[in-house]
């Protein structure tokens, strides 16, 4: 059966039914698995991060590519060694072990989706949720 | 090297820099790949369609699964032999096999984004942006 995620408010911060929020890395940052496991997905993951005013995502490189569309806000994309500056609607494609960070140039939230290859059930936080408290998990 | 896809306009007909344009079915909508085999990413694709006022997207059941995000519009989708009604930011997953087609409840453009796992190289239409006419293609 199909699963529906309602998106639950407005502004940037938003949340859906159905669907936890994580702490992520030590600067505010939230993290919600949209699209995955939990859901049955075992193809793809989707989800969306949101990094506080002025924040940082991590400074990540790892096996697995990320596609990216932000959603609110401006942000400093570092891939590899260059940065270029993105709005609502732009798209990254990040490719395995390229280095990646993403940085909120504005005082309000920055949100973004981004869709990765399934990672392993054992490792899913979103498998998770029934723990009493959620492990602070990296992109 | 990473790959970014600029948006190029408002309203609700989005289009992205280095982002072809497709026909889909036979009703105006249109279907653009935004991050796929052509920009390197063999893991997933992530693509964004736009349904015409009142119009439909084709009825389709298929081994793929999907993740959709509206992002523009209402819209009553069909899954199985359910109907549910969605709007801007609300998140539905489609299984293998599952039967499901998108209506655009408005007078304005509809529009999703929808991610599935890749297609296999030979059939992807992304690849094929240098042929005179792209042919119509389905979801």
């Amino acid at each position: 059966m199909g699963v529906i995620h309602r998106r639950k408010n407005d502004g940037a911060d938003w949340e859906w039914e159905g669907v936890d929020v994580y702490s992520y890395n030590s600067n505010e940052a939230t993290k919600q698995v949209l699209i995955g496991h939990a859901d049955g997905a075992h193809n793809f993951e989707v989800r969306y991060f949101t990094i506080p005013p002025r924040g940082f995502s991590s400074m990540d490189r790892h096996a697995h590519d990320h596609g990216v569309m932000i959603v609110h806000g401006r942000s400093r994309v570092q891939l590899g060694d260059k940065f270029e500056e993105i709005g609502p609607g732009d798209v990254v494609y990040i490719p395995c072990y390229e280095p990646h960070q993403f940085e909120n140039l504005t005082d309000e939230p920055m949100t973004f989706l981004c869709i990765i290859p399934p990672k392993p059930l054992d490792v899913d936080p979103a498998l998770k949720t029934m723990t009493a408290e959620a492990p602070a998990v990296t992109g």
